[in-house]
């Protein structure tokens, strides 16, 4: 049995990547030809020239997703490059074909200037469907999106911040169930203050939690701290931490219910784990090795831990958000993803589990549950139309589909 | 039986455009996750990141070519947008895949300003193995590809002009091998100084033609005209029409050998056909209706008539040159698609016509002809390797195979 270092690199060599192109019509004959290419094809651009909107009609772009990065925060590598990026890109887009049917290809853009990417991505807006950001570093990652959202008429989704946060959100809620707590009456401490935790943070707090606070590796954020602050720090600092709480997560963790760590291997210990109030919930969701092993967290007296691990139970795993976020989305061509639209995939995911399926070990979906994405991109769907920024002809005829 | 318009937009509608994306390796389960996503997926980004050589090894860039445009100069439409050309980009994909087993997306460029498309391009360099330029509006058209084959280090080709011109040499080869004339002794009367009527000129002073007689609506092209010159069309001047020829394309086509049309229907006369040479030559490119008929050109005189069209003799359609081309440049690594490179395609298309099987109406193979894309990517492979541009590791060993 080889490695998985050995298997990974032999099944990206032999089928060189891991996505092709290919058509979908017959060209076969010179009549073929007449029909896709010319003369044929000037009626549909005819068309989409009179009436913009037919361009979902008569191309791919209704189903195509571009997942861009420039490859700035890898896993856990790093600003590796946009060259070397790519295998994760592709990667990502095979996730998306094989997950929700979408015609995913990455661009892997190289540049570390934001307004760079911002550029490049506005200028090929015509081409796609959707926008998946991807593995760009924090805060730029902020700034990019956040313009692109404005910018575009076509949904942008940062997914190592909303995907992540719409999982754990979603393992919360079931967690909350389990352990008989309200989300309202929870502290909540969040190791982490890059894409991900930013997301979780502001993701919790419009689901009401009763308080966050965050931390960096310099420990608790509070407003005005003197230091390793920046825009999007300050401002979920005037939200958080109600009461200026300082110090290290050592400090700060103490009676707190729920620790999320989005941070490295081994930041949270068990003494911390003792430290926090009964029925602690621990999501230790740093890859591949999370802060804290499940085991010894159980130890140290937690009764949920889930992980980013996939040999391990309750795995956080984004691909349970974003394969049924887009298609949901692009189903209805929503102009945005919008955080109705999140919170309708957090308790899709949620919902999946019954309350009698309930345990300590399952609070969240397998990635493989084939039910998954059908019921995120129907929530998705319905929430896009509940919200107005569906664009779909079929808006009413998808209403009856998907209520 | 429907005709093409109402074909074709059926066609488009129930296939929502002509391509698809998918996976060619197994994600079945969280075994094959681990390999084409995290935490395997680090591994070839790694290598990639040590050895920026190896992305075409673990990705599909060394496959993956872009359909460029911004939609200036469609077809027959004229500046009709990014968002209007999908289709014909995306047919022009399909073509890639359907002739040469290229994988190719479209990619619409929204802006008519030429350095924004330069700079996109650039950015997404490390994505694509090869770029195709396709309906940039002259001289724009230009100026793009000549920044971008200087500033990337992959094959850049704008099709307009490249393929037309190779296949226009090639069938020129074959017809002048028919009238027994050689191109060194021969007038031509090019019409039409676009992205295609300046290329064709370029790629025949390349092949030694006698002379050349540029037009565009105001007549010959001599050098310092006082009007409606660009910088290209001084460029050219220099080099063609060396009697300073003036005078509307009635006047200086007499006594021509050769006439190319890349122009607009009906703009070449039976009258101005009876005034060319002996044996003349007629290529009325212009689409879908020819500069002349090929019957009103044979019954004044011309020997031999190509048109741009698949249901008449002697089409000239790029599908004979670009797929082998690309196959052939991507298969070795080149860095660029060089003039060598193109002359190699247009012998090798020439080529595929045995000398006892040209006849009048037989001087271009047909574009469904089995044989053209290997020979063509055979012969720009070696041309390639010959001229040092091919940078694949296995030159050697690809050198016996298409030697």
């Amino acid at each position: 049995m080889r490695n998985l270092r050995e298997k990974s690199l032999l099944v990206h060599q032999q089928a060189k990547g891991k996505l092709y192109v290919d058509v979908k019509v017959p060209i076969e004959n010179a009549d073929d030809l007449s029909v896709v290419y010319s003369p044929g094809v000037a009626e549909p651009c005819k068309e989409i020239y009179v009436n913009p909107d037919l361009i979902y009609d008569y191309t791919m772009k209704g189903n195509f997703v571009a997942v861009v990065s420039n490859g700035s925060a890898v896993l856990g590598l790093g600003n590796i490059g946009a060259s070397a990026s790519m295998p994760v890109m592709e990667g990502k887009a095979a996730l998306f074909k094989a997950f929700a049917g979408i015609d995913a290809v990455p661009l892997c853009i190289n540049t570390d200037d934001p307004e760079q990417i911002i550029q490049t991505v506005k200028l090929l807006e015509p081409t796609f469907g959707g926008i998946n950001l991807e593995d760009i570093a924090a805060p730029n990652c902020f700034l990019i999106e956040e313009r692109l959202k404005q910018e575009l008429s076509i949904p942008v989704f940062h997914d190592d911040q909303h995907g992540t946060a719409i999982v754990t959100a979603a393992g919360l809620i079931n967690a909350l169930k389990v352990v008989q707590k309200r989300l309202s009456e929870c502290k909540v401490v969040i190791n982490g203050a890059g894409a991900a935790g930013i997301a979780i943070a502001k993701l919790l707090l419009y689901m009401g939690v009763g308080d966050i606070i965050l931390c960096d590796s310099k420990g608790a954020i509070y407003e005005n701290r003197p230091y390793g602050m920046n825009k999007i720090k300050e401002t979920l600092a005037k939200q958080t931490n109600r009461g200026r709480v300082q110090g290290t997560l050592k400090e700060v963790i103490q009676a707190a219910d729920i620790f999320i760590g989005v941070s490295v291997a081994g930041a949270l210990t068990p003494e911390m784990v003792r430290s926090m109030n009964d029925n602690a919930i621990v999501f230790a969701l740093a890859n591949p090795v999370p802060e804290i092993m499940p085991d010894e967290a159980k130890a140290a007296g937690a009764a949920i831990v889930a992980t980013g691990r996939s040999d391990l139970p309750n795995q956080v795993n984004n691909v349970l958000a974003f394969p049924g976020i887009f298609k949901g989305a692009l189903r209805v061509r929503a102009s945005e993803i919008n955080e109705e639209m999140k919170l309708a995939a957090v308790s899709a995911i949620a919902g999946l589990i019954s309350p009698e399926e309930l345990t300590n070990d399952y609070v969240i979906p397998n990635p493989f549950d084939k039910r998954v994405v059908a019921a995120v991109a129907d929530a998705v769907a319905r929430a896009a139309i509940r919200t107005g920024v569906a664009r779909s002809r079929d808006t009413e005829k998808e209403q009856e589909n998907v209520m």
